[in-house]
């Protein structure tokens, strides 16, 4: 039994990959269980609820992931727009590096869930408030008021949701570098810039 | 022979009905002739490239839709204020009407096919292209600078696609509420709203 959570941990790690990648529905269970390198056993020991268990914890880790990146944005930032502007050239760089395949982790199966399995889209929608939070955390600790911060956290995550899927679909990182001209914008009245 | 444009005509409505609604993957070819009420025989005569070929119209059946309203907007607002903020309510209105199903009709297929179908990637591309450069136009026709229009174009477009993904994960509209008030910092600049 010593070696099962690594197992589980691979089987996630896996899938959030190809989550990433090619979204929830093209994800067949044994494009998993071979990425993971796991026999279909221990699979359904692991997550008796099949591949919709293993997208919602895949959803979750990665989730967790860019919330901690998030974090340690924030944490070595002098100031806000420092901030959002790493956050945008770290999610460029993924684009950029993996030659447009990863874009947002969360965003394809959240589409393709909605409405359609409670369990995926509570973990999209947990992901998505969880980087809205931090993003409001980290404008609050570089001295944002918490209403401006939760309004601008909200905006600046639509922003770069919507740059990363369309710099994803022209493969051509222009709407990313537009997201990141937003962010003076989007904290011109804080004072935080200048 | 006579019915036969409206058959084809069928077939692009329903499949751009079900594409927006669950995405290209999910969506299988019995489902599209359901819906659009075609025999399969008329489908392979329509679409030789079968479901592929009918996805590629569907997205571009969509995206003129769109651009369509969006050039009737800007025809009818009296400023860059209205035209924007007459997007976003009409964008939240089709997902409040429909309790949260109809988002924007290219993001999850856009997402899905990215890399994986040229053809399908390249529909999704100008359906995009085509919405930024009529958002752009607007802008032009309603005073903007070209070179700023053009910025903005993009930067709105991204701001309405990633609030509609959140707005859609969360089932509530607050993401695009938020977006509609990006609006006046967008066009601050430009002395078009006071």
């Amino acid at each position: 039994m010593s070696k099962e959570p690594d197992s589980r941990e691979k089987t996630i790690a896996a899938a959030a990959k190809l989550l990433r990648r090619q979204g929830y529905v093209g994800t067949a269970l044994s494009d998993i269980l071979d990425a993971g390198g796991s026999p279909r056993g221990s699979l359904y020991f692991h997550f008796p609820g099949g591949k919709e268990e293993i997208g919602e914890a895949a959803l979750a880790f990665a989730a967790e992931g860019v919330r901690r990146a998030i974090a340690a944005a924030a944490q070595t930032s002098e100031n806000a727009e420092i901030f959002l502007s790493r956050i945008v050239a770290g999610m460029t760089s993924d684009l950029e590096g993996s030659d447009y395949a990863d874009g947002c982790p969360i965003a394809t199966t959240a589409l393709e869930s909605s409405g359609r399995s409670a369990g995926l889209g509570a973990a999209a929608r947990e992901a998505f408030q969880k980087w809205e939070l931090e993003i409001r955390r980290g404008l609050e600790l570089l001295g944002l008021p918490a209403d401006r911060a939760d309004l601008a956290a909200t905006q600046f995550l639509c922003q770069v949701e919507g740059a990363l899927l369309l710099s994803r679909t022209y493969r051509d990182s222009e709407p990313m570098h537009r997201a990141k001209r937003m962010v003076a914008l989007l904290l011109r009245d804080f004072g935080q810039t200048r």
